[in-house]
C-alpha cells in the first residue's frame, strides 16, 4: 500500500531548480548571508539584513566557550574512543538539554511571560519585579542571569548593542535587562548571560522556544569539529580526559585587523 | 588521582574574556560573517572577506533538500516519534555516511591525487584522464558527478562562479571540471554536482577531507530544525511517512528584492 | 585541579575482580540468566528465580516487530546510508519517545495512580473506573490498552499468565486487567497491549517508570541488528525505504521442537 | 508514487499473531532464554540451550565494568545535562568504538585468518606463531590480549570454561589459548581479556564480526541503564565528572547463595 500523502512548505525540488521558501537556492548563495538563510528556512520569510547580522552574530558567540561544556567533552571522548565525526556531532548534541543550552528556551518562556504583562500596560521593572517573585516563590532558579565563570558576560553586551543598533531589541530585550536590576535591589550581581541575550533577541524576533537549541547546535558544530580535529592530532585514543586539566596554548591574544 | 596535563588551542577562557584562536569572540561578533568565524575556529586564521563569503556560499547551497534525503527521513522520523529537538538533529547527524554526504569526502580525496599529478606537470585533462581510468579499472563509482535529479546543478554552477570570484578556484576545482569534459569523452553527461563542487572547493580552501561532513550536518541542521518544526505544527505523531508521498505547498515561486 | 569525589554502588573493579552489586561476575555467568542480571545491577539484589524468567520474557517479548515500527525504519535508514552498526542502534534509540514505546512509561505512571487507590481501600473495579473517567476528563488518550495491528495481543496475554504463575501479579496488573473490563462496559474492546502489560508488570516488580523505556531499547537492540544484517545483506545502499511495501519471506510458521 | 517493494525474513506481523523467524513470540516467551532468542534473531534458528547459555554468560559478562569505560562517561555526562534515557543510551552506544569495545571486531577478524590456517592443515601453535608474527611486521597491536587492569580476566576464564562445557570451543578459542603461549614465549605474560574470549566463542559460534559491537552495545545497556538511574539520584546536574575521582560504597563482597 502507498503512504498517506502530505505536504511540505520548506523547499520544492524540481530538475535543476531548487527553492528556498519560493526562492532559488543558487540566487540566495552568495548573496544572502547564512545568518539570513538560516532566518528564511525557519520564518518562511528573509530578514531584513540587520535582523540577519543579528542572527550571525547570536551564532558567532555560540560557536565555543573551550573544553570544559559538557557537550565538548561528549564529542571528545566520543572521537577518543574512534568515533567518525558524523557520530561525535551527534554525541554533542545528545549532551545539549536543560541544564546545559536548554537555558535559553527556559528564559524564552520566561520572558514571554513578561512581554505579556507589558502588552497588558505593565512596565518592564514592573514586569520583572513580578516575574522575580514568582520564580523565588516557586523555588525555581532564573534561567539566564548569572554564569559560573563571567561575572560580565561580553557576548551578551555586544549582542544587546547589535541587536540594539539593528532596532530589533524590544520587549523581551526589555524585561531582560530589567530583571538584572530587579535582582540587583536584592544585593545580587547577576548580568544576562550569553543564554539570557540571545533568548531575549531570538523572542524579538519572534522564533519559538522550542527551537531554541538547534541554534545552539547549529552554531556549536563548528566549534565541536575543532575539538574533533584537535583530539585526533594531538591525543592517544582512549585516554580518560580530564576537563579541569586542560591548558590553553594556542594563539596569543590579537586584535582584529 | 587526577587526570593528566593536556592542551587545547581552540578558545581560551578567562573571567569575562573568551577568545577564539586568540581574537575576542565579542570582537568577532557583528564582524565578521559566521562562515568567517567557522574558517577561522577550524584553520586557526581569518579567511580574506572573499574566502569567507565562499564559505558561507556552500553553507547556503547546504542548508536543505526538501523532503527525501535520508538524513531528513531520520529526523522527521524521530519527530514523530515525540524526540526533542536535540535528538532529532542527531538522528540527523547519524544518517550522513558515506552513501550520504559522504561524497564529498570520497571526492576530496580524488582530487587530491589529481592535484598531486598537476603538481608532478600533469595538465588538468591528463590528470582527469587517469583518475576516471584508474577509477572503472578498479570498479568504483565517482563520487561528485551526476545526481538523480538534477542533470545541471544549480548549486555547482553558482558555487564554482562565486569560487572564481573570490580568486580560490585551484588545481582540486580544474581536475573536477577536467573530469566533466573527460566523462563527455565517453558519452555521459555527468556534470559536477553539489558534493563534487564544495568538494572541489573545500579542498581549494586547504580544509582536511575528515572534515566534510561536518559542513553538511552544521548547514543541514537548519533545515533539519525547519523539518522538525514543520512535523510538529502539521502532523500528527507515530505517522508512517512515505517521502515519496510528499508535495509541495509552500511560497510561490519569487526572486529576491 | 582534580575533579570532586564522588561515590558509585554499580560495580566495583579491582585487578582480576570484578564485582557487580557485591557478586562476582564471573560467578554470576553461566549461573544467573541475563534477565536475573540486568534486575539485579538495576535493583541492587537478585531476584526470585521466577522473577528473573518473568523479566527474561519481557524482553523476548520485545526483540522485534517487523519492519513497521519507526525506531526500526531510523535503523535500517541509518544502515542504508552507510551508518556503522553502532550509530545505527544509537539512532534506534533516539525513535524511542513517548510516541513509541514510551507508552510502558505513561501506564506506570497511570497504575501507579491505580495502585494507590487501592492501597486507600477501593477495589480494582473502582479504580479503574475513576482512572478511566479521570483521563477522559482530561481528554488524554489511556497508554497501555488497543493496538493498531492486535485485537488480542498474544504478548500481552503470555505476560500476564508468566505473572501469574510466578506469583509477581500484584495490584497494578489488577488494575490494568480492570481497566479492560471498565472500558469494556463503554462498548470499546480495547485489550490490555503489550506496552500496557510490560507496564504493570514492572510496576508490581518495582521498577521506576524513568527506565521502562530502556528495557524496550534493550530488547530490541537485538531485532535492530538483525535489520541492519539483513538490510546490508539484502538491499542497495540509499535506498528510499517504503515500510509499507515491505512483504515476509522468511522461514514458515514452526512450532517449538 | 509507491515505494518499491522488499522483503524481510526476521518477524511477520499478522493480527494477533508475531512471529520470529517462524516461531510464536508468544511461545517463545518464558520458554527460551533471553540468549536464545537473541541467537534466534540474528542467524534464523534456535540454538542448542548449552549454546543459548553461553550466549547469556557473554551478555552478563558485558553487562557493566563501573565508571570508568568512556560509554559511561558519556552516558552519565548526558544524563548529568538532563538528557532523557533513551539520549543517554544512545549516547553511549555512540562511544564504543574502535577503540573501545572494537577490539572484538578486529580480533575476530585476526581469529578467522587463524582458523584458515588451521583449515589448511596449521597447528593452533603455528597459526599462533605465523599471526603474532605477522602482526609485530605489520606495526599492529593484538586486539583481545591484555588489560590496562586484569592481568588474569576472571571473565576470559570462565567464558572459555562455559565454552568447553558446551562444547563449542573450536577454531577460534584454539587459536586464541594458542597466541597467549606465543606470547609468552616472547617473555610477554598477555592473557586473553574480554574482549578476546568474546570474539574466540562469537567466532565459533558462527557470528559475523560486524555485530560484534552490537553484543557489546545490547549488553552494557543495562549497565548503562544502572548508572542514569545513579547519577540522577545521586549527583547534581552539570557536574565536571572525573572518572578517576570515582569510589565505590555498594554492597559488600558476597557470593551467590
Amino acid at each position: 500500500m502507498a503512504g498517506e500523502g502530505w505536504n511540505t512548505a520548506v523547499t520544492s525540488i524540481a530538475p535543476n531548480q531548487i527553492r528556498v521558501r519560493g526562492y532559488r537556492i543558487d540566487e540566495l548563495m552568495g548573496t544572502v548571508p547564512f545568518g539570513s538563510a538560516v532566518y528564511l528556512i525557519l520564518r518562511g520569510e528573509l530578514p531584513e539584513p540587520a535582523v540577519g547580522r543579528v542572527v550571525e552574530a547570536m551564532l558567532v558567540a555560540s560557536i565555543d566557550h573551550g573544553v570544559t561544556p559538557p557537550s565538548t567533552l561528549s564529542v571528545r571522548n566520543a572521537a577518543s574512543t574512534g568515533a567518525p565525526l558524523n557520530a561525535c556531532l551527534a554525541a554533542g548534541a545528545l549532551a545539549v538539554n536543560r541544564h546545559h543550552g536548554g537555558a535559553v528556551e527556559d528564559c524564552m518562556r520566561l520572558l514571554a511571560r513578561g512581554a505579556a504583562l507589558l502588552a497588558g500596560g505593565a512596565s518592564a521593572a514592573q514586569a520583572a519585579t513580578q516575574l522575580v517573585g514568582d520564580e523565588k516563590a516557586a523555588g525555581r532558579r532564573l534561567p539566564g542571569w548569572g554564569h559560573r565563570v563571567h561575572s560580565d558576560d561580553p557576548r551578551s553586551r555586544r549582542l544587546l548593542e547589535l541587536a540594539r543598533d539593528a532596532g530589533v531589541a524590544g520587549a523581551h530585550v526589555a524585561v531582560a535587562e530589567a530583571i538584572v536590576g530587579e535582582l540587583a535591589k536584592g544585593g545580587k550581581q547577576l548580568p544576562l548571560n550569553v543564554d539570557g541575550a540571545i533568548a531575549a533577541l531570538l523572542a524579538d524576533l519572534g522564533f519559538a522556544p522550542e527551537l531554541a537549541n538547534g541554534f545552539f547546535i547549529l552554531a556549536r558544530t563548528a566549534g565541536w569539529m575543532a575539538h574533533v580535529a584537535e583530539e585526533l592530532a594531538r591525543e592517544k585514543p582512549m585516554r580518560r580526559i580530564d576537563q579541569g586539566a586542560a591548558s590553553y596554548d594556542g594563539a596569543a591574544p590579537r586584535n582584529l585587523p
